[in-house]
């Protein structure tokens, strides 16, 4: 009955700015407040992804972590070190709050998932923008 | 069938004691050590709490932060920079644990989302009275 | 419907390393990588617990924290101050990953609730290595 | 020329109020806001003292933590699970700050070095009241 | 002999990209790696700055929080919710490194200080851009 | 007048046991308590080397991370996921405290910046075994 995940915490950075291309300009300011601006601003946003699988008897591992470690770097390297509204084009028409870069690193995850034929699922998804806010999905 | 959360954490002072009238000195030493005097001492309370809702197909969030914020602030304000044993009513009778002021929390959050009808569930409360102890109220 | 968990912290210090006897070498090497030495090398662990429970009427409280403090502390100390593969029997022929470490945990402390008569529910133990890895085990 | 400290942390959990009796009610709103009641408040405190010594030859410790714990623990004793206003006379009629609490910590640990004739220097006490505030007293 | 310093932390979100003017593309990539880019990226800056001053003797306090505050808010605000090369004029020739932010809203502190005539000494500016890695700047 | 530093930080694993061969097994014990053991613990420590220098008009940087991360891999490497009283000659004969790690990692910091002709003067050098517990050398 029990599930056994094994979690891992990792940082990037990026830029990005609200703004809905059909809301006028009064109200992108009243959505978004100070997330709405010409430029942008930024976040080291955290990133948290708990995994289940079964447990190998003979490493003791549920997965080989330096290969986790390429998954998730791959999966949120299209964000890290960039402005996701100018470099990312999932996010040209799309508002890149917490919500949808939680959704944008899922699809991600769950298609490297597949391609590796992990045998794992995804339990949950969190990201941070600060210490304060931060977006979890629960499969 | 997965389920997406925004979690907001918030900070407030508080000072309590704690002590059952119903038990003698003995009693009230005896179950609450420390915590049982006659002048209180206090915390940094944390609390978060995570909606569940609809993201939002044009401003990509679950629910507008300077609402949430508010709603939060208005749910903590008879503890912050309080003594609850003296200063709030519900604690007269009843010992301000962790537990209860987590309960006292929820109470009034859920009335708040019920009075502002919004369209959000509450999945979990958690107050921690300090780094390395906390209470989960899990919907 | 809800629950209330009380959560509980404690960090201890451990030394371990990571062999398999039925590897050869390079199969410790190619599973293991640099934590696959003959001395070993160590952490400061944190083990989080959560445990259900009906929170007393007169007490306000799930359960007295002296008591659990004792327990946590019984629970972790074959391994606190020690080096596991040297001085834990249940890891002579076991890799003591942080999946085995979570569940010897477990079974110390669901062994410890029982003879205890505990009338609380296990509901998840945590055991983070650092900040950005940790194992779960939801019952 | 160098200088090698051992710094230790510890965390202990006090109310308090802000009230000057030399003020009127709305000279102590105006220079204490929220922290000016009746009650009072509380926080979870952090002290951070940091010891300068000589590395013994044999030891390769400053000091021995055991001693210098019980020196802490003694040292805030009279503020830990208390309301300092109420409690500890030095805050009769002196308002309990951070920078008055940290004077007071300071004030009995340079005692309690002296008594034990410890060979160390107090090069630095910080007192936090939270993580976003702090006071620090430099020798 | 002592000097006293109350120190206040202050988080911020800032969008930067690093790009020498005077370098080739080459030696811009050299130089600054995955920091060179044209839209940029971003953090969750942290300020923290230690003030030394005289403690009120009807107060307690060096200085008063809500001014203290107002002072660090205007500090950083030009910053905060900007992308730094694009909106501030003193970063359209200036390398945005935490090196020159810090030094940035070093001079706008002092200004303050010294325009609100405040009887305190600046002591220490630190700017962190993770966890990992920040300046500090000693008077 | 004013200096500025960077501040870089980093993690490394390590177990050890504090053991002085001149000591009986009484006074072992005395001094160290549970660091005395014959296969020894570990810990998460964290090195904090802060390093001030010119700022670089054209980069705006006191120095190139990318190297400043080499050499600080290159001083923990020896301690790094080792055992150090079986892996590094150093601590053969001399007990490994948080004390003795922190002098080791100097010299080895030191002697880089020399080989380096690195312009850059080492301010402070910290070592964390615990957040609550650690050594600063300051030069």
């Amino acid at each position: 009955m029990k599930q056994t995940t094994v979690a891992r915490r990792k940082l990037f950075s990026t830029a990005h700015l609200y703004r809905q291309s059909k809301f006028s300009h009064a109200e992108n300011l009243a959505h978004f407040g100070a997330c709405f601006s010409e430029h942008g601003h930024g976040h080291n946003y955290v990133i948290v992804v708990e995994l289940a699988g079964e447990i190998d008897q003979q490493t003791g591992l549920i997965m080989n972590l330096t290969d986790l470690d390429q998954w998730l770097t791959d999966v949120v390297s299209p964000l890290d070190h960039h402005h996701v509204n100018f470099d990312v084009p999932e996010f040209q028409d799309t508002v890149p709050t917490t919500e949808n870069l939680a959704l944008y690193c899922r699809t991600r995850l769950l298609r490297r998932l597949q391609t590796e034929k992990a045998p794992l699922q995804l339990v949950s998804l969190k990201l941070y923008e600060t210490d304060d806010l931060w977006v979890e999905i629960t499969e």
